[in-house]
C-alpha cells in the first residue's frame, strides 16, 4: 500500500485514544415487506445521535463486488491491504478455535478421512464423525505423537471430521503440497516441498501422515488417516506497536477475531462473552491502552441465520450498551462493520456498509441515522476499509504532515 | 488489477443471466439555453422507472479527467484495466472496419502516401485520394501480393488515403519501428525490429514497402507507397469464458464494438442494424447465453455531430425499445455508457456518466431519473468502469466469499 511508504515518516505517539467499534456483518438489505434494512428497522438512538455529530460514509470491505470472509474483512479494518496480506486457511482455522499459533509456526487444517488399506481415500470426511469421536481420536494421537524430527506437533479438535494442526520448531516453511486428492476414490497425493526452505515441513508431514494411519489401524473408527489442507503460517507484517505506535487492546468474544487481532499485535482480553461485558472491559482498560478494537459478533450470526428480527434486536441491544461510552474521551471513534450480512442472503455480502467517524475534528454532515442509505449521503463518501485506520490516526491527531 | 488475484478463487458458474446495456456516449452537458443535459431533456419513462428500483451512481471511464476512445471505454466496461490492457491502433483500425484479426496476427494502420523517386515522402496522405481510388489501388496490390516469406498479407480499404493491413503467419511480433517520418520532406524511415521476436515482421514489412512502391510506379495515382503505423497485435488477455465463466453474446450494430467484444471472447451476433433489432435479438438469444452486451451506437454519433436534439430523440427511442425487456429475468442489469459525448463539445469527454444496477439484491436509493445529476446522488457513488463487471457478477450471485 502507498500508506506504507508514507506512514513511518509521519506517525507519532500521542496520548489521544482511538476506539474502533466493529459490528460484525451489520450491513443489510431491505426486508421484502417493509422495504427497510435491519439498521433502518432498528431503533438506535445512541448510534443515530452519534451519526448526527459525525462524518459518515460507506465502506467497501475489499474491492467493489467482493464478499470478504472474516479474515480479509478485519485485516482491512486494521489498515492492511487484504489482497496483499492474506491469512492462510490453516492459520484462520487455528485462530477460529483459539489454538495458539505463533510466528514461524506452521498451521494446518486437517480432515479425518477414511482411507483403504491400499491407500485410497474412500471418504474425505470419514462419514462426518461426531465431534466427540474426533476428540477421542485426537487424544489418542496426541498421546502417541508429541514430536517429529524435533518439531512439536499439536492437534486440536475443531468439529465433526475437522481438526487443526500446529507444527512448532525451527526451519519450517509452508510451501508444501497437500495430500488431499480432493476427490474420493483416489490415492493420497504425495506431500512434496515446493521450495527448499519447506523441505523439513514436508518430511515432518510425511511422517505424521504415516504414523496417524498406523495408529488409527488399531482404533474402531471410520477415521483412518489425516488430510492436510491450507498449510500456512502467520503473515509477515508489522504489528500495531511498530506500524502505528499504538498500544492496542482487542475486546471481543469470539476466538476468530481475537486471533486476527493477535496477528496484528493487539493484547487480547479474555473471558468476555456479552456486549455488556465488553463495554465494561473498555471502561476498565481505558487508562491502559490507546487503541481499542471492540467487536460485536451477534449482528453477523443472526444475519447468517436469515433471522431479520433477531438481527434488528441485537443491533438495538448493542446500541443500548454502547450508549454507556457516552462521556468517555476518545480522539476518534469509528463505528462500522467488517462486511454486510443481509438476513435476506443468509451470508456475508459485498454491499458497502455504514461508517461514521466521530472526533472533535470531524465535520458533521446531513446524516441523521446510522443506516446504509443515510450514510451513503455522508461527507466521507465511499471509503475502503483499509483506509479507516489512517483516518482514525488523522482524526486523533497522530499523523504529522507529509512532505514540507 | 487486484481483482485478477482474487477472481480465479471465487468465480462460479451459475444459471443467472447478466445484461450490460451500453448507451455509447450517453453522458452529456447542459444545453446553454435550457440548462438541461441531453438525458435530463429526454423523456425516458422506462429508464427512470428502472432507476427508481436500482442502485445508482456515476462511472469514471478510465481515470478522473481522462477522455477515453471507444477501445479503452469498452475494455474497462468488460472488466479489464484500460491502462494495462491497451488495444493497439492497428488492431482498432481493423476492428473498426470488421477486418478479421486473430491471435498472433499483426495488424497495421496504413496511409497511402506520395513518395518521390528519391524516396522522400512529399505528401503523407497522397492528396487524400478518394475512397474509390483507394479501393482500386488495394485491389491491384492485393492481386500481386498474397504472401511474403510465407506470411499471408491482407490489405483493406478504410477511407480516403487510409487502409488496414493484416499479416498472418508464424513467428510474428509487433515491436517494429514505423517507416512514417511524421513530417513531409523527409525520407521513409528504416523499418527495424526492436526485439528479436519481431525480426521476421520487420523483414516482411520491408519487402512489402518495396513491392508496393514498385507496383504503384505503374499506376496513375498520387499514391506511391505505404506508411505503416500502429503496428500491433491483440492483447494477451483471458476472455469471458475463462475469466468469468460466462458464455457471452455481443449485440451491436457497428464493427468497432463487435471487434472489441470479439477480443474478449464474446460471440458476435451479425446482421443487426437497429435498436429494435438488437432488443429482438436479445429476446431470441436469451436461452443461449448467460451474458449479454447490448450496445446502442447512435447516442454517441449525434453527440459527435453536436446535434443535441437528435441525441435527445435517440435516447427517447432507445428508452422505448429497451422497455420491451420488461418481464425478462436477469440476475443483474447494468445500464451506462462507455464515456460522455456532450453535444456541446462535439466529441468524447471525461465527464462521469450515469450508471444503474438493477437486481433483486440492489438497494434502491433516492434516484428518480437516469441522469447525470440524479445518479450522482446514488448509493453506488463513483464507480470506475472497470469495476462494473465485478459488481454485476456479485449482484447476480456468481462470486464466492474471498477468504475464510
Amino acid at each position: 500500500m502507498d500508506y506504507d511508504k508514507i506512514l513511518p515518516g509521519i506517525i507519532k505517539k500521542t496520548d489521544s485514544k482511538i476506539l474502533l467499534i466493529v459490528m460484525d456483518g451489520v450491513g443489510g438489505l431491505p426486508h421484502p415487506e417493509t422495504g427497510k434494512t435491519e439498521l433502518e428497522t432498528a431503533k438506535t438512538p445512541f448510534l443515530d445521535e452519534m451519526a448526527e455529530h459525525s462524518s459518515c460514509g460507506l465502506t467497501i470491505p475489499v474491492l467493489s463486488g467482493i464478499t470478504p470472509g472474516s479474515g480479509p474483512g478485519h485485516i482491512a479494518l486494521f489498515g492492511y491491504d487484504p489482497v496483499e496480506v492474506q491469512i492462510g486457511r490453516g492459520v484462520l482455522e487455528c485462530l477460529g478455535i483459539g489454538a495458539p499459533v505463533e510466528k514461524d509456526d506452521i498451521a494446518i487444517r486437517g480432515n479425518f478421512a477414511t482411507i483403504s488399506p491400499e491407500g485410497i481415500v474412500t471418504d474425505r470426511r470419514a462419514g462426518r464423525i461426531a465431534t466427540e469421536e474426533n476428540k477421542k481420536i485426537v487424544s489418542i494421537i496426541s498421546e502417541k505423537i508429541k514430536e517429529i524430527k524435533g518439531v512439536k506437533v499439536s492437534i486440536y479438535t475443531v468439529k465433526e471430521h475437522r481438526c487443526a494442526i500446529v507444527l512448532k520448531g525451527s526451519g519450517l516453511a509452508p510451501s508444501v503440497s497437500e495430500n488431499d486428492p480432493q476427490k474420493e476414490g483416489l490415492p493420497l497425493k504425495p506431500i512434496t516441498a515446493l521450495d527448499k526452505p519447506s523441505e523439513k515441513t514436508a518430511e515432518v508431514l510425511r511422517e505424521l501422515e504415516d504414523r496417524v494411519i498406523e495408529i488409527l489401524k488399531g482404533v474402531d473408527t471410520p477415521a483412518k488417516g489425516l488430510l492436510f489442507r491450507g498449510i500456512s503460517k502467520l503473515p509477515d507484517i508489522k504489528g500495531f506497536a511498530e506500524k502505528y505506535k499504538l498500544n492496542a487492546a482487542c475486546i471481543a468474544t469470539y476466538p476468530m477475531y481475537k486471533g486476527v487481532a493477535k496477528v496484528v499485535g493487539m493484547d487480547v482480553i479474555d473471558g468476555l462473552d456479552t456486549i455488556e461485558g465488553e463495554v465494561d472491559a473498555l471502561k476498565e482498560l481505558y487508562d491502559k491502552y490507546n487503541f481499542f478494537f471492540l467487536h460485536i459478533k451477534k449482528t453477523d450470526s443472526y444475519g447468517e441465520d436469515g433471522n431479520f428480527d433477531a438481527k434488528v434486536k441485537i443491533i438495538e441491544e448493542a446500541d443500548r450498551y454502547l450508549s454507556k461510552i457516552k462521556g468517555m474521551k476518545f480522539g476518534a471513534i469509528a463505528v462500522t462493520g467488517d462486511h454486510s450480512t443481509p438476513a435476506l442472503l443468509k451470508s456475508h455480502s459485498w454491499h458497502p456498509l455504514p461508517l461514521m467517524i466521530n472526533s472533535p475534528y470531524a465535520i458533521a454532515d446531513d446524516v441523521k441515522r446510522f443506516t446504509e442509505r443515510e450514510c451513503a449521503k455522508g461527507i466521507l463518501g465511499k471509503v475502503y476499509s483499509k483506509e479507516i485506520m489512517y483516518l482514525l490516526l488523522a482524526y486523533s491527531l497522530k499523523l504529522d504532515k507529509f512532505g514540507a
